[in-house]
């Protein structure tokens, strides 16, 4: 099927961008409560599942070993900006372990966040692995490594333990058997699996119910998830979305960006996750669908805190001299 | 309708992006030697039409009159990268109409291209309006305003006689009527206008071989087109698409880049003018299409040229640790 065009970018009259893509709100029974476009389709979820990835740090217990805080448990679910207090935090997780940035197999990056680039740039410093928007996340796998007493090397590889963990987890939560035929390579260097969007809205809504999930998984998904709620600058960075997603009603809503298109949330409240995906891969689209899924999910239990999101939705386009030249909005079915 | 997807981004088995549009061929009796999608859905053609736009400055004889060199009418057609060869060039546009960077009302950004802003960073200094990718262009109606001795300032205004002589000529070439109601803001303040796809291809195909153009019109743009092709650098920018696709076939391919997705050129041996738009804006895609648009223009005529455009129609994509993830290809039917 060809996915219904979800978000529109305007200028004057006219829609200059449109964007097609597919989301759902499923619930813990796996009961999709809400949903347009093709959501069997395979996706790759990308980094909007690193909390999934991230749930054996916590369920080894090498998170209490290391003594992390919710802060770098947020980090080890981070698609951070790279700014100092990210690079600082990832760094400090890593020497818990009694590691340092010379473990990290994610590779180098400038960060992803532009001011935050041109800020370093400024210092006249060029970005180390620690900059690296997941390198939270890799400071957490070696901790795990190093709690399990796994080698270290080699950790990003798809045979290694770090990544077979990783991977039973996801199979667990999205109730998919994720072989070698679905595994692609992500920016950082691990792999990830393409399964149906439904199914990543499936285990989130499982995770944070409990629902067919083991006791100790499910505290340990939502240990994460409420880690992430509390620190959200720590997942994400000044002025991102996922950070405004989750300012917008603290506590209430997880939401976390993916690449190429994607976004997975819960709302806590009423056992309910979500999973999008824009078909070319458009941030900005994504952004403006999260917003618009969340307000649909919340438009019946609280009408107040959907408008907001709403709200959050649209976006007015400027340009350099600050005229407005159209904007962004998503344009959901009733 | 819904367009076609002409180009997918891969990673392992799976079509990751998909990135529908539309593309047109045309030749200068307005015929549609091939294409794909809907042609006659309005677009805003942005910076791809920088050719048109720039007509005037060497009409007029502004550009005579302050002697400019084909380089520097290529920096005029330009979106370039805001290196210091571009912003040094710009900067002596206006010196030789007497003016300075004051006078541009383009805006300040920081270098579209990624390594080059980093490198301004690094000397600490910050963008001036010079680095804005559109200051030859600004330069280019600032020359003409002062040979036409207009009022300077508002000359981004849609009423302002520099805007109305490029208004004309983009209406002359498209044989379209742009008014109000197709009227958008473009990034750098100055208005563009919506017409089909079909139309801009058209226009190309018109300038290029003087059919049904205005004699001293026709020059003008094949002078244009000319400098473009013998200065691609100064037209974009190191390592950019625009250069890559022109330095193929030196001399024989023009080929410009619009914001959101947007491509148009011109083969003159062959008469022919393109436009392509992905729908979505993606300037991965526009740029895979582009050179997909080009190897099908010249396949009867060049084999062995076409084929050089179809290998760069195709980019291996690779994270940062230089691991290959997947492929951005072009789809087109036969």
């Amino acid at each position: 099927m060809t996915n219904p065009v979800l978000v529109e970018a305007t200028r004057g009259n006219f829609a200059e961008c449109l964007y097609r893509g597919a989301f759902a709100i499923v619930d813990a029974n796996g009961r999709v409560v809400s949903n347009q476009g093709d959501i069997e389709r395979p996706i790759f979820p990308r980094s909007a599942i690193k909390v999934f990835q991230s749930i054996p740090l916590v369920e080894t217990g090498a998170a209490d070993q290391f003594g992390l805080s919710d802060a770098d448990l947020s980090l080890a679910c981070a698609s951070h900006s790279g700014e100092s207090g990210h690079a600082v935090r990832a760094e400090a997780m890593l020497a818990s372990a009694g590691l340092d940035d010379s473990h990290l197999e994610c590779g180098c990056h400038w960060p992803l966040d532009f001011p935050v680039a041109i800020d370093l740039a400024k210092t006249g410093k060029n970005p180390t692995p620690l900059h690296n928007n997941c390198s939270g996340k890799h400071a957490g796998f070696l901790c795990t490594a190093v709690h399990e007493k796994d080698v270290l090397k080699g950790y990003v590889g798809s045979d290694h333990p770090v990544q077979v963990r990783a991977r039973q987890v996801i199979e667990d939560l999205t109730a998919t058997q994720l072989g070698a035929d679905v595994c692609g390579t992500d920016g950082c260097s691990i792999p990830t699996y393409a399964a149906p969007l439904r199914a990543f809205a499936y285990g989130f809504a499982k995770l944070v119910t409990g629902k067919d999930v083991d006791a100790d998984r499910a505290r340990a998904g939502q240990r994460l998830i409420a880690a992430c709620m509390a620190h959200p600058w720590e997942m994400s960075g000044t002025k991102r979305a996922c950070l405004r997603l989750m300012e917008a009603a603290p506590g209430r809503v997880f939401a976390k960006t993916g690449a190429d298109g994607v976004y997975c949330g819960v709302i806590p409240e009423l056992g309910l996750g979500f999973a999008l995906k824009i078909d070319d891969g458009a941030t900005r689209a994504a952004e403006a669908l999260a917003a618009a899924v969340i307000a649909r999910a919340l438009r019946e239990s609280d009408p107040a805190i959907a408008e907001t999101y709403d709200r959050l939705s649209t976006t007015v386009l400027k340009n350099w001299e600050k005229v407005e030249t159209g904007i962004v909005r998503p344009l959901l079915s009733q």
